[in-house]
């Protein structure tokens, strides 16, 4: 999906090795090192369930500067209990000897089967060649490397130019599945070599996830291992960044935004058997809330999902999702559908002006926009979705064979 | 799914006929006439999009004593704003002109497509058949004239000793995908010739209709037009019940509760595409309210939904829907899950004594019961599921077609 060979980012270095986690023939183990100096920050998944080296990766982060992120497929190490952490802490100590440096500077991610655990022998034998293997130029091989049911690497580039120097920020993603708001399964790894102060890198690691991974719906589940973490390596040699409100931040903001938007956008295109990219735009609301409850219970109807499947501009199905979104106040009667720029319903009713053919030329397009004007209020919510095929039922009741 | 062929009622007279509303080669008009003097009480649909059949049955049935319930398949009326509403009315006046009765003494359903309006002269052209082939004897035959894409027709009767006098109930439903608590896509009419007093039946309906279809659980998605009517002729002789604590109140009561789970359990057995019929038990919670939502959200995730179809005793899914369910608090540490009486998973991991076989015998076979225990509090809920399947996928894109 990279418009171009991903740019190395100054001060990360990659590497992307074979180390037979779960399956033979494929890349599995990656790690990423981060030069010293390098500030993180990260937001993890809010399932009540949350995997080992999540819990792990969350104290390493407070306890310490990262100075690696190590990533695994195969297993995901969730439900793993107290066995789990323990395997999880056996791995960061193996990097840590073969690395050169303390256990909490490293971040453990792993992504896979939930339940099971891993071999803990297949990284002690493999993390020597990954510490090798590292070069800044592996974005794409390390974006291969974590994948799981994705069926391409999600790695992008963009750089600006900050006051005469230019910056590069580079990101890749993986997730295809069990995608829903609240940092569902995914993992984001995005890099600058931007210097960027802690405090305000925290705070744009959350903005920049809610307006991008968090609008991300394929299936409505959410995920026990998500993580997405941001890094600013400080080696592009600009003057710090501080504050948000400078020109040089908001520049810089922009393009951080466009990755974070173009990954989180990607891993829907890329959803589990989807067919169709739907934008779903729902205004007019009392509250944010409401708009986002209202655009959830649409990107999560199965019915809605396999209408679009179908190229069936199956408005009616729709209309009952926005009715029995749990929110306080609606009012039917207000409510306008549009399919595109072609309106289907207005007041709750099929519009007078609507020919079937219109809205059958719409979803049959493999991107559309389903726009709901609730009339109501002034709130706006804009999720991506995508529909529900018989791929998506394949690959989920086969993933584990 | 009768035992055997379904009892008349006493009071209530059936018909089904072929109206050609929407498809050829089937009956689509079912009219039920129940004798002057009964009581009728009914529960709707909570989805703000309410169909056109629902308001008016709903004013109907607040203004005078049902004479007629009228029920066609094909066009759900629904999404159809004032002239749906006008197209009702036209039906009611039809029936009523034909019957010889008043048009708020009708109460008319509708169940298929949303958003599409029925052409009213197929209603003109069928009525009169349809009052003139009115039998005590046609419960099988209305049962499957209100079927849309349900794959049989759902239809049981029981008798019980009311103090020497021999009561008959018997009910018929439709529905089976859009199936979800609060009076999801279905139809349920079931009928008694006891003798029930207006408040306890109007009582009744709400109580049993909780234990029942508010218990099934096909996609999560809900429907602007379910209804569920419960009727009592009085033609059997019995002394009228007025309290639900008399012997005979509590012996007919459970008569009713076995005739609205059956119904309900049937719904989901003949759920769109499912090949298994799953009964989710959560014990421990906190409250009612907490316990319904964790049960819901598992019965709702595809992930769950679609290993269920694989046989796949992928636990993990389980527990990652446990931890995304919107409740307050909830101890992972403390969670087990069951699949019927194998331990799979205790202390929010895997169980020391699992065995994945043992998981996939249970899960392999077409019924079986996922327990989880939150050890939390003493609030527990049972609803009944089904899997997710590639029969639903097809079942939904094409069902228009």
């Amino acid at each position: 999906m990279q418009e171009n060979t991903p740019k190395p980012v100054a001060g990360i270095r990659l590497a992307a090795v074979e180390a037979q986690i779960k399956k033979a023939d494929r890349n599995d183990l990656v790690v990423v090192e981060l030069a010293e100096g390098t500030h993180s920050a990260a937001v993890f998944t809010q399932n009540r369930f949350r995997a080992a080296p999540v819990q792990v990766a969350g104290q390493h982060l407070a306890a310490s500067a990262p100075r690696y992120l190590m990533i695994n497929t195969g297993y995901a190490n969730a439900g793993t209990g107290q066995k789990g952490l323990e395997d999880c802490h056996v791995t960061c100590d193996l990097l840590a000897h073969n690395a050169g440096c303390a256990a909490d500077e490293i971040l453990p991610f792993s992504t896979g089967v939930i339940s099971e655990r891993f071999d803990v022998t297949r990284f002690r034998d493999a993390l020597p060649s990954a510490v090798a293997a590292l070069n800044e130029a592996n974005w794409q091989a390390a974006a291969e490397g974590i994948m799981t049911t994705d069926t391409y690497a999600k790695v992008v580039s963009r750089q600006v130019d900050l006051d005469g120097t230019l910056v590069t920020v580079t990101g890749m993603a993986k997730g295809s599945g069990m995608i829903k708001p609240n940092m569902a399964t995914m993992l984001g790894f995005i890099a600058t070599d931007a210097a960027i102060a802690p405090d305000l890198l925290a705070s744009w690691v959350k903005s920049l996830a809610d307006v991008s991974f968090n609008c991300a719906i394929v299936d409505g589940d959410t995920s026990t291992n998500d993580a997405c973490v941001l890094m600013a390596t400080g080696k592009a040699g600009n003057a710090p960044i501080s504050t948000a409100e400078s020109t040089g931040a908001k520049a810089l903001y922009a393009v951080l935004e466009s990755i974070f938007v173009t990954l989180a956008q990607a891993l829907v295109r890329d959803g589990e058997g989807a067919t169709k990219f739907v934008t779903l735009e729902v205004n007019g609301a009392d509250t944010q809330a409401d708009a986002r409850k209202v655009a959830e219970t649409i990107a999560q109807s199965p019915l809605v999902k396999t209408a679009l499947f179908a190229s069936d501009p199956n408005w009616g199905r729709i209309l009952a999702a926005i009715g029995r979104a749990p929110v306080d106040v609606l009012d039917v009667e207000k409510v306008a559908i549009y399919l595109d720029e072609v309106l289907i319903c207005e007041n709750g009713a099929c519009a007078d002006s609507y020919r079937e053919t219109d809205g059958s030329a719409v979803v049959s397009q493999p991107e559309f926009t389903i726009r709901v004007e609730l009339n109501q209020g002034q709130a706006s919510q804009t999720l991506w979705t995508c529909d529900f095929s018989y791929d998506y039922v394949k690959i989920n009741a086969e993933y584990r064979s």
